[in-house]
Order: structure tokens, then C-alpha cells, then sequence
């Protein structure tokens, strides 16, 4: 019946996916249609929910070539079952709502797994940050050493980001948790439906009101790859910071996290990190595929954006919440190098804006003054051949300006740099500590809206199921 | 000083592209800083308020190649103007955090106007379906005729889709109007500064908490990249119908909008919707470049994201925001072929669906059955060449089923089978007409979200810039 | 030892795909570094030859969680075999080179199976064109009607461009086809190795000279990804033509290759193709894959463009090589709609470009005035409703041209429009059967070309696996 | 005429940009247009080729808003100086044979400008790699020390990935410079006309055989945006080392290329570095913007491909060819740390694989037992926390392994490993000397390569423009 090129290649994989990753979506999604159409009084409905609840137990069969997809599969051992159930169930029915609603089942349940992951990672963070409030680092820009701050205060930082990554998240939910049942193809239906009663047995937030938007729309997939992409960059970002420090021997894995080499005796790879970001570029070109398959297609169900964008969908799931993990897994327990770090501080001219800003207050002639005059030391210095640890208070005579031998070491000591910072959102002890705890709190309140949901979904299914401990929504909605 | 090739590939163009795109934030930024500087207590701040609020009014001037950007061209002015002003002005300031707010300034507004745009065209699009309630039209799955809807229908899935891209639109811009100002080089400083006051005189929600994160992160521009994409695939999509629409005469534009043929006599190319995709195309290609230049870079302060991102940022809104227009533009006025619309859904098969439900309903024994009979009666049909519309009673009763002559023509009517379709969201007109208007408000309500936001950003500019019409922010806020 | 994390994040599924994909390069690779070691005199090399040639018989084993990789894992199992023979593989050899070594291995499999699958689709183009030389259609430009042309034009051109995708797959495989092996870590050795002939051994054209150069580049997968993207986007345009066709009936694919809808009695969906233009999308996102993995990273050996690349790579392939195989069943065998598509040329307008012309000719006034005098006939036409086969000798002398009746006839036929169009490369069957004939026996060389490649891989194999039938290369070249 | 926003958006900018960059292409094709009709026969078509001789060397007009674009800007000029001249010109010409020939004159423009751009930086990769042949530095593997090499043998490696960007450069050229002229509208004419001769006159190679291939394909396009990809790719390596040893003070910039900060007084950034990435980062996403405009749209002429990609294309060329000058620029003479590059190598413990190789050469137990023993070497030291260099001839009894304390220390200098490694494209610099004279020799054969096309082209625009001192390639072809 079918060529055999469009059995190997289409409908044999696409079986596969979705009989690997779809079926219990499918079976909520039916029984809920069921439900509905029970309650609407359509004949046969309720056996068809009973049959759903039978079947959903049994193995699921593998692919018979004469079988279309996982839908005939079953539509066939329901109609096996119970003739007049199979025939119940196909009124204002179409795989186009169907399948939509699958995939946006399937989807707002990877959100909830990659968000967990995510979430994970910033209490990580936040852990290690709460350790490393007082290790003095050198931050670089530009790629150059710039300034004193804390491992704290870069760590903070990241997960400050990633508190806005879980927004996006969770904005995006309200998105993705909209139902397309009862969309039918495209029209709707001429059969009395009850599209809210479906939309809340699935625990949806309510219907995707246009049918034809509910059918043919894209919109929240190339939303999930856009939000997941930009997560994405940013943790590239911080493993580009990680293996450099690696490289230095500023941070060291866990071995379990290490490789050696079959040749080189001496290696220990951080190669956890070095996946991760492999990783996170692979779930950024699989985000990629997303975009591509929704782009110059036509508004209305087609498979681009249906089937055959769900094996990238998942790839890139899989693949950023792989990453986030080994970077979990990474920072729970690496040793860090305090003296190394420390050593690079105190050596280093990257405490030098502390010394201008010195000078700024004491001569009263402004920072523009104060920048050039330690520019003039350093040249000074640099033609001496000296560090800037070895700055006397008469270097700074002959430039014109004058501190006390106190505070001109005060001035210099990075650890006194960052003590000092106490701007709102700076590096200072006294700074960190609150901001750690608050972004704590914050953290908690996301896991509540994570954990909120994940139960809500659980609900929905246990009462499809036919759970007996759970009370029924159908009834309890009032219909 | 510099090298010619840094000159003429960096320096001279980030200038220009500053000086033709930023210069306003910059006054701005600098302004908000001084006025903070001064409520601080820092010395002659007060007269680089003064400053800045002349030189803004002067024309800024052009390269010159011994200066390295806008900012030090201004602060050379300014020295020259006061330098005491311009000492003051650098106390506790950095490029890293100015920049950074130049770009969070510049991209609020790009924002706003992208919103502007896209709202004008939920407008039109509401204002067409509004016009074509019952402008029968044959729906397409698959490239294959599906099912009648109405044009209306059509349109309004389309501007349901972006009135969702105005959420995250909105919702992308709580996370871009954050203020870095007082972040400085990235640990804040020693000096003691407000950057909530700052934040507030720009009009800003708050402060970027984190200085490290401040000055270091690309989330919010990857975000509005991902925002960007998503808007542009629905629209893309929407061009891909409109493009055939046009091809098959079924719609037409106005002749401003069409071009014709160097060779071909006859033509009348619908140009403004094929350069509308290629401006599509254009903007998620640009929004790549937003992402590629965050990839993989050090998290801290660097080029990629800050300067060198402007560009295509700058194409991005731009060639998303003209092909925004000229779709507005195209289905402002075009021309609909109603007749030829209703003959193709006459003519072809896609009514079938409804004889189906008919059968499912007659004959009590499912959908699943009735399906089945329609399929033997398209297959009966096709053998001796007839159309769907020759149906007879006999027909029917020959495969076993019976329809009164009054029933049948009632399940082939195409506007019929629309005005049956009253599901929640479906296309018949009782229930479009008040779909429609729903739109309509929850589009007011939006215009109203973004003009609130606009009055807001246009205040903060008037006290900077010194307007004495408006009440002074510093003040007003207690400080 | 190894991380949970780490274990089922990386290690596990590195295996999996290695132990599934790459076992006989592995086994290729590493028998053809103890041949040269052999030939080099290395003790006990010959004893590893002999230990790879039966192990690569046996089953090999699923993942040990406590073996890092397949190459560890096949080094415990030739320890066990012979331990000296296990001691002397390792000599010279690194895992860098070597990985590297079985990446080009499978790189070039999978370019020569997507070059014979674009080979065969080119074939099956020619064979359509061959038959359609005389099926007049309309080509479009601006999605309007432009001009006739034939069937087997456009088919044509669509092998042309597809002849030059073969000539990039055959440019890329000269640069895929070059030996890492003997670069070890990537400084090459302290032992004398014989470089040369272990390239010869694995039938690759020659080493990549530069042993940093040989573990370190990326630049070939990026090509691939480059031409892969070339020929998809070029099969996804024929594809929005294909699929335009079937959606106006112009052309029916075989039932093998169409799906019915679960709702919708009358649909048969060309879903091959549609499949086929999502999986071009799927291709281009993974080799986006792999531009991402390369980007911004070291310059050295690091796993991103190694172990990492090597999914989205063969999901590249497999997505283009199925897009293509999907195309070349679609257009084996599908119904033309001859009668439909000449019916368009002939009552539309397209053809006018040839009244102009021959008004050029007529009136010695030039092409300008022609075409300007064409737009008015049009003009006139319109205002009274008239198709433009309805012209008259008397239209014409209104406008003050002058053609006979059967001037005037002869440049409102398609047909002859096409038969006269005898420009080099033009739809002129007189012209379009050599142009067929030229192309297919350009596509034989091609073919020739390939298959020279594969019996050349096959016999470098069938050495390498001991096969007694094939002359030693390692003796036969001399060493 | 025009909608305001078709000229603000599409006519205005794309009149411009055809203004500023292909005006020299539009005035070549057409002379060689008019040539080709003279020669045969076509009256009039002389006075065209005088006519275009007079007008190009007039200033162009700016937009006219009346005026569609340059091509009609011109034919209205033209029609004025001659009119006959203009009725001839257009005779067997359209818009989408001579467009898509400018966007060939220009793309193989910008081709051998990049070429020109990228030899010269390979030029100045081997002059640094000459002087730096015995410059031992620590290579780097998943970002830890791995092995000692040179200098020059990192920087001839990026110059052989290079060479083989030029190849890649050269063969897209192959594909880029066919002549589209004489495709007409896309069916040819029925006017004699004569292809080759008119791509003669051009300098392209040959025609583009069919005519609907011509006008339609992209496929050169997409080519061009990948290999600048993979080149692109490439470099964007090649600086993450650049900006870590820049960041290390292993390398410096020379001051022209390097900037300060606002309030770091010590900062002297690599920045010259930074924006060659970001440029890198944008060549790559301006690439992506060419693919997107090429994917999933019609087969034939229409905009995308055409007018509206060449903004893109033009970015991708320029922010490619900047970053390959900044790189240029940074390594024409930067310092080179030799003396910090030397101690990182002799204090580490990269060298180690020859202890090991040296170990397995004695012993004859073979490299599997020697690297074991190493690492139990290295863990005894780690133990007494003791570096390599202290290892004794008595800590390798201990292991069992006995060499002389000659030979131990031999085995311990980075010098010396490096030295030891002869093998085809190692590190020695006995090996490396000649490897840099033959990478030599291939540069100075590219270079003749790229002249040869820049004078081809010359001469046939000299000959369009009617410098007498060019012989006449109409009549030198003997037409």
C-alpha cells in the first residue's frame, strides 16, 4: 500500500517517535475528548472512555506497515474492542487537533523537566556563591584582568540571568498551555462541543479560542527555541569563563568528571564542561531546525511544524538539559584554587581604578585627573621595570599628588577593593550575603511555581487514568 | 595613533553608527548620571548637568580620528565647555555601564516601534475580517482544499497569533528596561552613588541588581532576537497564502504596491508581499548574527554584544518592522475575488466533511462509519467523472444511507457548513462577529499598554533635556 | 568512577553511536596504523594486525560503564588476545588522530550515499523532462503568470543546478578525503612512522600535511554542512513549486505517496513531499549544527567538532538523503495534468511577450515601443472585459499596428511561442532534446566518478579485513 | 504612483544600494548586451553602445520617485540621448537575465577582493611562522597543556586550513561566473541572439546553459554565504587562542590596535581581536540571512534571491573581509613572549609523551605499559607535590624503569621533544623550514590565480568602457 521509500522514511520513524515519547499524551488526549463527549450526551462516548482506560494498560503494539500511525493503531484496537466506542470517539474529532495537542502536551512537559534542571543549576550556584563570598578574583574584560571582584559576585551574577531565563520559561508556558481540541481539521464542528471541559480535564489554561489558529500556529515552538536559545548563549558564555579557569588550574573537576588521554599521561580534561558546550550549540542549532521549518511554509496544518519538527524539538531539549546538568554537576563540588586567584590579585595592576578613585576624592579635581595620573604612574613604573605592588607614596610625590604610606596599600590591596564596593549589586561581603539570600527566596518562590504545576498536570492525568482517589473534573466543573 | 585598518573597519563606523543612532541616550544616560551625581553631593556635578543639557542642543561632530568614540568626543566637549563638569561627570561612570544603557535604551524604543507597527497591522487585519465575515473561502491542509471557512476566519487566527507576540513582546521589555548605570566597570565603586535614582530618571523599572551582570550579559538581546523570529515565522507564514491568494487572482493589490515587467506586458507583481518574506528572512537572519555573536564568548564585558551587535540589531528591527508595513499596507485595501472564492468552494469537494457529520448524526453509528460511506461515495463519483455537487438521493441510498434532497444540498452548501460551525472559535459569522470584537478591546488594551510606556520614556527625556514643563524626577522622588 | 551525570549524559550515548556507526572504521583505521607499524619495523605490529582481522568478526560489546570508549574498550579485547600486540598498536597512535582518522572515514560514506541518491534523483528528472519536452505550462515569476515554457524546461534546470551540488559534493570529498593518522596528539612522534602509507592504506588521496592542522580543523564538516545547505535550499524551492502543482491538480503523486485524512473523506494529501520539504528544514538546521559546534572555539583538539558534531552530522545526512529519496519516488511516476496546464497557457495572458516581439520586428520601432503598445492593447482588453485570445486584427489597428490574422494567432500560441524560443538553452524542443541528451551524459560521468570512489574504499576495506583475493597495498607500494 | 511605504521601504533603499554599488556591473552588462545584438545585426544597437559609453561616464541621478530603479533610470537617459538607441537595447532583454548578471559581476568582485584579503594573511601567518620556527609553546587539548610545538607550527597549520579555504574560494568562483545573459524574461527569445558570445565579452566563463536555470537559481549564492562559513569558522578559532594568549600576556598588539578604558588606567585591550570575532560572528549570521532568503520560496525569478539578498550579501563580504584585515594588522608584528612561552613548556608537564615514548623505545614492553608507568611517575611526584623536572633517575627505579640521567633529561626538554619530531608535518624545525618554502610556493600560485582573474576582468571592462588601447573581444572572437 505504501512506497516503500515513504514507509522507511516517514511513517516507520514517525511511528517510533511518538510510540517512544507520545503515547501517554495521546491517551489523556482521547480520554479527555471522551469525557467531553460523554458529557455532551453523544452515545457511546462512555465506553470509549472505559476502553481508552483498558487499552492505555496494555503494550502498545509495534509498527504494522498497513497502520498509518499510533492514532489507527489505536482508533483500529478500540474499534477491536468496542466497535461503537471507536465510532463515539471519531465524532468532532481530527488528528489536526489531535496531533497539536500532543505535541503541546509533550512540550510543556519538557519546559517543566528543563526548567527543574535549570533550577537545579541557579541553587548550584547560589550554594557555591554562598561559599566563595570572600575569594578575591580578578575579572577580566575585554580579555584583559580589569578589576578585583569576588567568585561570589560572578557567580550571583549568572544566576541572576538564569532568574530571567526561568521567567521566559514560565512565560512561555502560558503559551504552550493553551488547548487545540475541538479545533476538529480547522472549522470546528457542526456536533455540540464543550472546547473548555477538554481544555480543563487536560489542565490546560483554557482553549486556543481561533480553530484555525489552534490547528495551524507555530508560534510557541519558535517561542520555546528562542527562549531555550537564549539560555543557551548564556551558559556558553559562563563555560567559556569555567574552562578557561580550568586551564589555569583555577578550578579543578571531580575526576569523575575528567578524562585522561591514551597518549598524553599527564591529562585530567575537564571534559564535562568542554560537552556541555557542545551541547548547548547542538540545542541551539536544533532550535534552529525549529525556526527553519516554520519559516515560508503556509499558515494551516501541515506536517513541518506538526511531525516532523518534534525529533528536533526533543534533540534540543535533550540537549540543553544535558548541558545544564553537567554544569550541575560540575559546580556542586569543584576545588577551587583561593591562593591562586589571590596570588593573581595582589600581583597584578588590576586594582588600579581604586587608586584613582583615591586620588578623585582626596585632590578634589575630578576622576579625569585622577585616571590620567595613575596612566602616568604606570608608565612611570613600567619603564622601571616595577610592579604596581612596588608604587612608593614618593612615585607618587613626583606625579604631583600625595596619600599616606596607609592609604596608599589601602588603596592597592584588592581585598580592601572589594570591601569597599558597596553599591547596590556589587561585590562587598556585606553586599553579597543579602543578595545571595534574596536570590534564595526568589529561587524558592520559582520552584513553587514549577512544582505547582508539575502537580496540576499529575492531577489531570491520575483522573484520565481513571484514578479512582481523585475526584472527577467533568462533574466537578459544574457540566 | 591608530592603526589605519582599526580606524577605517572599527572605529570610524562604530562612530557613525553612534552618532547617527544613540546620541539622544547618550545625553540621556549622561545626564541621569550627573543628576544623580549632584543629589549625591559630588562637587560641580550640577554644572555638568548644565553642560550636557547645552551641547545636546548643538550639532555633534563628525569623526575625528585622534578621538575614540562618541563618548569622549562628548567629553572632550564638555571639558572644553567646564572641566570641572567634565571631571566630575567620569566620577563613578565607566563606558561599560553607559553602553550598556545606550543599547537598553536604543533597543526599548526599536521595541516600542516594532510594537507600534505590529499593532497597526492587528488593526488591519481585524478591520479586513471585519469586512469579510462571510466571505467563504476554501480552507487548505496538507495543499489540498480542506474544508470551507470564511476569510475572516483566516485573518483573525493570524491576528490572535500576534497578539501573542505583543505579549512577549511586552514581556521582553520588562526584562530590557533594566538600568546597568552605576555598575561602572563592573564591581560598582567606592564612591557612594543611587542607582535607583539613576533608574529612575531614565525611566528604567529598576536596576540591573548584579554590577557583574550589569555590564556582562546578553540574555535580553538574545531574548528580543528570539521575539523577532517567532513574529517573523507567522508572518512569513501568512505571506506564503497571500503570495498564493495573489497568484491564483483571489486577492489583489492596490497598484502602488505592485510592479510590472521590463518584457512582460501583462504583469502586475504583488512585489510588496515577496519583499515583505525576503524582509522577514532578512530580520531572523539578522537576529542569527545576534546570537552567533553571543555564542561562545567570555561572560563579561566584551565587544561582540556591546558595540558590534548594534548593527545587525539595528537591521533586524528594521527590516522586521518595514516588512510589518507593508503587509499593513497590502491588506489595507486589496481587492478580494468573493466570487471566485465562493466558486472554488462550490465547485470542489472540501464541503464533504459536513455530509460525513450529517451521516454520524443520521444514522447512529459513529463518525468512524459515516467517514467510510463518504469515501465510497467520492470513490463512486470519480468513476463516472461527476463532481460532489451532482450528488443524488440515489447516490446515497445505493451505499445504503438516506438523506432527504433538502438534507443533501444542506450538507454540499459551503455556507452552510460555515454557518453550522459555531464551536467556540469556529467560523460561522454569529460566532466571528463577536470574536472579532473581543479582538478589537483586547488590541485597545494594548495600544494602551504600549502609549503608556511611550508617554513614560518621553518624560524622562523632557527633565533631562531639561524641559522646564516637567516636574523635576529628582526631586519628586524624595531625594 | 565515571559521574552519574557524566556516564548517562555522555559516555553512554558516545558509545551507542560509535558502536553503531563508526566499529569497521575504527577497525579500518587502526588495522591500517599496525600495518605501517609493521612495515616499519615495529615489533609485534604484525601480531596486532592479526588480533584486529578476527576481533573485527566477533560481536562487539555493549557499554562497560567502567570503559571510557569503543577505542578502550577494543584495546582491553586485543590486550586480552595478545598482550604485546595491544602494547605495539598504541605506539604512535593517539586518540586524537585517530578519531579524527574515523570521522573522515564515515564523513566520505555519507557523502558518497547523498551523492548517489542526488545522482539518482538527477536521473529521474532527466527521465520526466525527456517525456514532458512538449508539455506546455506557465512558468511564474512574482507568483504570476510569466511565460510558457515546458515541463521538461524546468525539470532541466532543476538537474542543472543539481549537477553543480554533485560537482561540490565531489570539491569537498578532495578535501574530506585526507588522513589524519600518524599525527598522534598533534606534534607527530619521536618514532619513525611511514604517514604516507597509511593514507594509502585507508584509501585516503593523501595526509593532511600539518599534524596540528590533521587533529585540529573543522574546516571539511563545516564544508559539508555548506553544501548539504546548498542543495537543500535549492530542493526545497522545487519543492514549493511540486507542491503548488499538486495543489491545483497539475500534477497527482502516486496513492503509495499520499495520505488520507482522519476527518476528511476527499483528501489525498501529497504528504512526500511535504515530509520532503520539512526534512530539507531538519538538514539545514543540523548543518547549523555544526557551524555552531566550530564556532568560537580553540584551535586545537577539543571534542565539539569531534565526538560532539558527529549526531547533527548524521542526522544531516539522513534528513537531505531522505528529502531527496522522497523526491526521486515522487517524481518516478507521477500523473501530469497535460491537458489542465495547456489549458492555462492558452486562456491566460503569458504569451504576450511574443506579440511584443513580434511587433519589435514588424515595426522596426524597437522593443520599448512594442511593449508600451502591448500594455495598451491590455488596457483596452480589460475595460471590456476581454480575454486577450480575443484580440483582433482590428484591436491592433486601433493602436496603430497592423499584423495578418495569422501573424497575430501564431504570437498568441503557447505553443509556439515555446517552439520558436530556440536561444541557446531555451524551452524549444528542438533545442531541449540535445540540451536532455548533453545532461545525461554529463550525469553518466558523474556516476563514473562516484563508483570509482566506492570500489576504491571497498578494496582499501577488503585489504584491511585480511581479504586473501586483494593484493597487499602495503607491498604493492613498495615499502 | 508608488505607496509611500513601498518607497520608503523597498524602491528608495534598493535604488540606493544599486546606486552605490552596481552601477560599473549595470553599465558592463548592457554594453555587452548592445555589442551582442550589433554583431547581430539588430538595428541600432551601435548607437546604444555609444550612447551607454557617453552615459557611464556622467554622475548617475539619485532616486527619482517616479522611476522604478537604475535600469529604468538609465533606459529613460538613454531614451532621451537616442531613443532609437533605447527601442534597441531592450530587444531580447529583461530585468531578470540582466539583474541576476549583476549580482554575478558583483559576487566574483567581492570573491577575489576577499581572496586578495585572505592570501595576504596568509602571507603574513608564514612571515610569523618563518620567524618563529624554534618558538617552543605549549599546545593545548580540551583546554589543558597537552604537548610542546612551535609557534610557527600552530600558525602553519591555520595557513594550510586556509589554503583550502581557497580552493573552496576558487571552485565557488567556477560557479559564479556564468553568464545569465540572453535567459531573457526565462524562456530565451525568438530573436537571434547569441549567448556565448555576450559572456565572452563579460569575461564569465560560459553561459548558464538553461535559460529558466539562469534567471532562477541561488545556488552560487548559497555556496558563497558557506564558504565564507567555513572560513569564517575557521578564524573564529584561531582568535579564541589569539585572545587567551593575548589575555596571558603571551602576545601582544602593537598600541594602534589596542584600546584603554574610561576607568581602568592599566587596560591596554586586544581589541583589534575582539571585533575581528564579532565581525566573524556577523559574516556568519549575514550568511544565514542568504540561506533563509533562499529556502522554501518559489523556483524562478523573483525577489529574494534577487535585489533583496544582496544588502545581506555585501555585509557578509564586508565583515568578513574586516575581521581577516584586523587579523592581518594584529600579526604583522605583534610581541611574541618567548621567553614566558619557554617556562610555561619547561616548568609544566606536556612533555611527558616523549618520557613515555622513550620508556616504550627501551623497554620493548610497548607504549601501553609505558604511559602506565608514567602516570604512576606523576602520581608519586603529586604525592610529594613535586614537579616533573624533579624527577630523578631513582624515582623511575622505584617504577622499575631505568634510564640514564642523560637520557632523562633529554626526555624532559621541551626543546628536545619538539627537535625529535620529524615526522611528515611535526613540529621540528628541520621538518617545519621546508614545510613553510612549499606553503610558499602554493601561496605564490594562488596569488597568480587571483591576478590573472583580476586582469581577465579588467581587460573586459576596459573594453566595454571603449578604451581603444584594449583589442575588440567582439571581433577578435571572430563573430
Amino acid at each position: 500500500m505504501w512506497h516503500d521509500t515513504y514507509l522507511s522514511t516517514v511513517l516507520g520513524p514517525d511511528y517510533a517517535h511518538a510510540r517512544a515519547h507520545l503515547l501517554p499524551h495521546l491517551f489523556d488526549a482521547l480520554t479527555a475528548h471522551a469525557l467531553m463527549l460523554d458529557a455532551q450526551g453523544v452515545s457511546q462516548a462512555d465506553r470509549a472512555v472505559a476502553g481508552l482506560r483498558v487499552l492505555r494498560r496494555d503494550p502498545f503494539p509495534p509498527h504494522d506497515p498497513c497502520v498509518e500511525d499510533v492514532f489507527f493503531a489505536l482508533d483500529q484496537r478500540l474499534a477491536e474492542w468496542d466497535a461503537g466506542a471507536a465510532g463515539a470517539l471519531r465524532t468532532a474529532l481530527s488528528r489536526n487537533d489531535l496531533d497539536m495537542t500532543l505535541y503541546r502536551l509533550s512540550a510543556r512537559e519538557h519546559l517543566l523537566d528543563a526548567l527543574r534542571r535549570l533550577l537545579t543549576l541557579r541553587g548550584t550556584l547560589l550554594d557555591l556563591a554562598g561559599r566563595e563570598v570572600e575569594t578575591v578574583i580578578v575579572a577580566y574584560t575585554h580579555h584583559q584582568p580589569a578589576q578585583p571582584t569576588t567568585l561570589a559576585h560572578y557567580l550571583a551574577a549568572v544566576e541572576n540571568v538564569l532568574s530571567r531565563d526561568t521567567e521566559r520559561f514560565l512565560g512561555a508556558l502560558t503559551r504552550v498551555n493553551l488547548s487545540p481540541m475541538g479545533a476538529v481539521a480547522l472549522a470546528g464542528t457542526s456536533f455540540p462541543t464543550d472546547r473548555a471541559l477538554t481544555a480543563r480535564l487536560l489542565a490546560f489554561d483554557r482553549p486556543v479560542e481561533n480553530t484555525y489558529d489552534a490547528v495551524s500556529t507555530s508560534d510557541w515552538q519558535v517561542e520555546l527555541a528562542g527562549v531555550v536559545t537564549a539560555a543557551a548563549t548564556t551558559l556558553s558564555r559562563t563555560l567559556y569563563d569555567l574552562l578557561l579557569w580550568a586551564s589555569r588550574g583555577l578550578i579543578s573537576l571531580q575526576h569523575g568528571l575528567t578524562q585522561g588521554s591514551s597518549i598524553m599521561p599527564q591529562k585530567r580534561n575537564p571534559v564535562a564542561l568542554e560537552h556541555a558546550r557542545a551541547k548547548l550549540g547542538k540545542a541551539v542549532g536544533s532550535a534552529q531546525s525549529v525556526v527553519l521549518c516554520a519559516h515560508n511554509i503556509p499558515f494551516g496544518d501541515v506536517n513541518d511544524p506538526g511531525t516532523d519538527v518534534q525529533p528536533p524539538l526533543h534533540a534540543m531539549w535533550q540537549e540543553f538539559g544535558e548541558a545544564v546538568d553537567l554544569l550541575s554537576a560540575a559546580l556542586a563540588d569543584p576545588r577551587i584554587a583561593r591562593a591562586a586567584w589571590r596570588r593573581e590579585a595582589e600581583e597584578g595592576d588590576a586594582m588600579v581604578t581604586e587608586l584613582a578613585d583615591t586620588l578623585a576624592r582626596q585632590g578634589g579635581r575630578g576622576f579625569r585627573e585622577a585616571h590620567a595620573t595613575v596612566k602616568a604612574l604606570l608608565a612611570r613604573l613600567e619603564a622601571s621595570e616595577r610592579g604596581v605592588t612596588s608604587t612608593t607614596v614618593e612615585d607618587l610625590h613626583a606625579l604631583g599628588v600625595s596619600l599616606s604610606e596607609e592609604e596608599l596599600r589601602s588603596a592597592l590591596d584588592p581585598a580592601a577593593f572589594v570591601a569597599r564596593r558597596t553599591t547596590l549589586g556589587g561585590p562587598a561581603p556585606s553586599v553579597m550575603r543579602p543578595a545571595i539570600a534574596a536570590a534564595r527566596t526568589r529561587l524558592e518562590g520559582d520552584w513553587q511555581r514549577q512544582e505547582t504545576y508539575l502537580r496540576r498536570f499529575a492531577e489531570a492525568r491520575a483522573h484520565l487514568e481513571g484514578d479512582r482517589n481523585h475526584v472527577s473534573l467533568t462533574h466537578a466543573s459544574g457540566e
